[in-house]
């Protein structure tokens, strides 16, 4: 495994030895010491941060991926308010799921391209730096992940793990809060995988030093009301204001408290919470975003000025053909939809519309009469909207009855 | 499959996918319908002969490999001089197994590479024509054999099916004859993956609609008395004349009697042979080497004087250290020894000489008296002989009493 690895960072072996390396884990699957072993050499593969002289516990929080889940941006503060350190490395959205870095990239100004140094600094004087990877972070992933894109290898439990941990670790952190979704805007689509990846990726955090907790959370529906970066980065300040939607706020808080209990400065989960909210009342949380924005380049007046934040020009509204319940608002295809207007990319090396993107008027389990507003569409060009605008209204399905939703934290 | 092998010949897929998919059906396997597809896929991505002007059966044979199996060269010409057309294209050995193809080569003048043109002569003047792979045939298989050997995964049956068969089918042929070895000197170690292999090839064989039958034999100990290329040149000559050792002759009897039951040229196997062994003890089949030799620019008069084979220099004796019986010869060790005096390959590029090999003079179940000889071996630097000795004599276990042998063929 360390030969593996090391040959993917130095390019030693040939793709065509590596790609049939990875198929045979793909088919066969490793143990969980192969896998912890795996993740290890991939950390050393590349630069592993280091904060000794940066008082104070690292946690990280990493989510799977989904559609409108934009909690990064509210426990990153909430958790560094009650004093934990946050090193966030974020990765950009491919397909129907948006990635935390686009999001930032929507802030004017703001730098997710930052230093060692710099991250050091900002580590030191607000807690908390949010940016994107590093070239000399977990080399051996980038080839990987490459290789495994192109051969049909992605969907693997441990490779999985051994790509998000690889990373994670290598930000130098004490402990680890892991949101692994599932559902049908999910990377995961049922329960039973996304427990079988969380179960992995809490073995392997563990083995390889870093305590690690992970959530189960359902992904049938969009996370909160807004999918898009400019447009979600106004709801994250929304909810540090205490005005957002209630499934993002408990979502955001109860991760901050893992990170808050995981890193000792809370001995139980609720004491935790009642810190984070606390955070969140007092607008302590509201207050260290503003310091992010400012200590990362961006415009902190964004933060009482939502008109700051790239708008797009044209908006159209999707009305109920009927009156009665939203029942269904299909997570992968308002996803896609999203993409499609330009909020998300289709191949890696596509460009994002930051303003671009969809406001949830009416959300699954709320009631509508026939000709209200259901989703608010935000676009710049016709065309665009032209592709979106199918699978957007098949996303959305109108019954008799609310329909009866789980609860969104499931294990 | 047909995308898949179509790219694997013009080279539209990059290798790493290619790879990726080699290792997916090494730990998959294939059904039999999709390997026959490959089969027929990779038998089509080239040059496929015809001979409708050449009347009578086109039928080949082919062997999985062994130590001292020079059958080909014995049974080509027996079951030409009973009628049956041989457009046999063969390959050069590697590792431990020799190849039919150096075996001719050491026949000084003997040319294996014909054009389509030379073979479709050789057929019509004298009903055989022994020679290589030409560039035209079957070139997904060169292909994907090389990615084969060097991501581990050669070693399966519907690519080893479809990689001997494609190149088989190539040919223009109507029936073959399966020689699939078992034992420590095959390429198959067990009884049960020989049959598995052989099974394989004759469904295949079949669904592509070529009537194939396969032996199943023993591959323990060296098949004759001589290993290395131009020795096992004239134990065949010896043979052809009736004088070689009893397991030679009667599976290279066997394989050329079905051979000639497959072409439809006796209705019963027992008739079959008594043709081919009419062909041998007449000198029918000598003469028919003697053609074939004449026909590929070789030298006719080596038949009659085996001293124009090439000759190694330097002869040592292995004497028995006690008296007693031969109880073993380690095939994949003689087989070693011989490719380490030069007589193989140790990687594909190597140069084999001809000229040196080892003659069994105590074979398994023959009695020896203390210091008699076992092995002659034929070699010609000093060093080499070095690196061959230990291993030889490793390969020879004498007893008390002579082992019992079970029957070669097996199924």
């Amino acid at each position: 495994i360390a030969a593996f690895v090391q040959a993917a960072s130095t390019g030693t072996w040939p793709d065509y030895q590596l790609s049939a390396l990875l198929m045979a884990i793909w088919l066969r699957g490793m143990t969980p010491t192969e896998t912890a072993t795996l993740t290890g050499a991939m950390t050393n593969s590349g630069k592993r941060f280091r904060w000794d002289d940066v008082p104070g516990p690292k946690i990280d929080k990493h989510s799977t991926g989904g559609v409108g889940d934009k909690t990064s941006l509210i426990l990153a503060p909430l958790a560094a308010a009650c004093g934990v350190i946050v090193p966030m490395m974020s990765g950009r959205g491919l397909g129907h799921t948006g990635g935390t870095l686009d999001k930032l990239a929507a802030i004017p100004g703001f730098r997710v391209s930052l230093s060692e140094e710099e991250l050091h600094n900002a580590l030191k004087k607000i807690g908390v730096g949010l940016l994107g990877q590093t070239a000399e972070v977990a080399p051996a992933d980038k080839k990987l992940y490459a290789l495994r894109d192109v051969t049909a290898t992605v969907e693997s439990i441990p490779l999985i793990t051994a790509s998000i941990l690889s990373k994670k670790l290598a930000e130098g952190i004490s402990g680890l809060v892991m949101d692994v979704k599932f559902g049908r805007g999910a990377f995961m689509k049922t329960f039973e995988t996304a427990q079988q990846l969380a179960n992995s990726i809490v073995a392997v955090g563990r083995a390889n030093g870093v305590p690690t907790v992970a959530l189960l959370t359902e992904m049938e529906y969009p996370l909160g009301r807004c999918v898009g970066n400019s447009l979600e980065v106004i709801e994250s300040i929304k909810t540090l204001r205490g005005e957002g939607p209630k499934d993002l706020e408990d979502l955001s808080v109860t991760l901050a408290a893992h990170m808050v209990q995981l890193g000792g400065l809370a001995s139980t989960l609720a004491e935790a919470e009642t810190q984070v909210r606390k955070a969140l009342v007092s607008g302590a949380g509201l207050e260290k975003f503003r310091q992010i924005v400012a200590q990362q380049g961006g415009n902190p007046r964004c933060v009482d000025e939502e008109t700051l934040l790239p708008q797009a020009p044209l908006r159209t509204i999707v009305r109920a053909e009927r009156g009665g319940y939203v029942t269904d608002l299909h997570a992968e295809k308002i996803g896609i939809g999203a993409m499609l207007l330009g909020a998300g990319r289709q191949r890696s090396e596509d460009a994002v519309d930051h303003a671009v993107g969809i406001v949830i008027r009416a959300h699954v389990g709320e009631p509508v009469s026939v000709n209200e507003a259901i989703l608010e569409i935000h676009y710049r060009q016709e065309k665009d909207l032209a592709q979106a605008l199918p699978l957007l209204k098949e996303a959305i399905t109108l019954g008799d009855q609310p329909p009866t939703r789980g609860a969104l934290i499931r294990g």
